[in-house]
């Protein structure tokens, strides 16, 4: 099933499961269940178009037991997912690439409350460094490694061009960055202990418009 | 396998593969083997991290036969994959929510050279409505619907809220709207015929930050 290789341990989720808890904080914390005490799984995969005991699975990972007929506390669910996905942490990342999606990334301020705040980024080109966005500064890549370790940096967010995604990778584990997110559509060459995730735009875009033009 | 109940056929490739296929193209195009004639599956497969096998089976879903021994003629790989994934036409897409994630899409830039072209924007809120951004326009949401069918819009980019984004995947397919990329932190409830593709940015946020802090 696995088409990565970096399979690091979810201690006892499996990464679907995982990768759903995100959409049903969102969905009940942005639906009008906000207002009701209780919420059933039934409603949730209603809802979101889910197979009820799937949800009930994916729940059953955290530690959160529903009421029988009712469901789970609103409240608590909430609470529980914040929890468990570290919303309440604070993890320090520092962005290579301050081109249109890494100022985007910057710009959008969302995930701070997911629990991971960029901290400053990096750029070769001098028309930008030394720029602001949102609070972040833009510095030259040469610093990075220094900072890195200064600042206990653990996680890197690589927006650059895939024709050098490789070499700046290769810099952010080399200075100790524990888990890289890759924007750039080229998958990385790393160790087995360096976390990867790829967001894949294009390759989104590409199933979009195949289906549309088959 | 299947995570999504929307599962239109791709005549011929499964989807997996068909996500690796703007990977190839994008470490062919920037790469020094721009500058070579022939490329192989296992030279590919080498550099992207995965399996030979697989990468033949990829290309093989497409119109070209590699030569024994020396591969794939890269000018013809790129042409072949381009033709493929349909980078060469233009899809017309317009984009409802014109806030930090939306014009960061539209200042982006890349999807145009992809098979995209994201004709105009939508917002309700009077800010920015009247707004350009790249020369597309920032429009009221009540424009919309008129306006899908007299410019004969086949893509909706949905950047909104996901408390909203149901009501706005409801006025998109509602207009005619064949595909939607959605990047709301939310499952779509469709009918069988929309084509949907999520960028689900959160959830790999989740699975990185998981692995880091099991």
């Amino acid at each position: 099933m696995a088409t990565s290789k970096n399979k690091k341990n979810l201690v006892g989720i499996p990464e679907p499961s995982l990768r759903r808890l995100p959409l049903y904080l969102s969905y009940i914390k942005n639906s009008d269940f906000i207002e009701r005490k209780f919420i059933s799984a039934t409603h949730i995969a209603k809802d979101l178009n889910l197979d009820p005991t799937q949800v009930t699975k994916d729940i059953a990972y955290m530690d959160i037991i529903g009421k029988t007929r009712v469901g789970y506390d609103v409240n608590e669910l909430i609470e529980t997912l914040e929890d468990f996905l570290g919303y309440r942490n604070t993890n320090k990342a520092f962005l290579i690439g301050a081109g249109n999606l890494g100022t985007a990334l910057m710009k959008y301020g969302g995930f701070e409350k997911s629990g991971l705040k960029i901290i400053a980024a990096f750029d070769n080109d001098p028309q930008i460094i030394g720029k602001e966005i949102e609070n972040i500064k833009i510095m030259p890549v040469e610093k990075f490694a220094n900072l890195v370790s200064r600042m206990h940096i653990s996680v890197g967010i690589l927006t650059v061009p895939a024709a050098v995604a490789q070499e700046y990778a290769d810099l952010m584990i080399s200075c100790g960055i524990k888990a890289i997110w890759n924007f750039a559509p080229l998958p990385l060459k790393t160790n087995d202990e360096t976390i990867i995730e790829n967001t894949s735009i294009y390759s989104n875009l590409a199933v979009l418009l195949k289906k549309l033009n088959p």
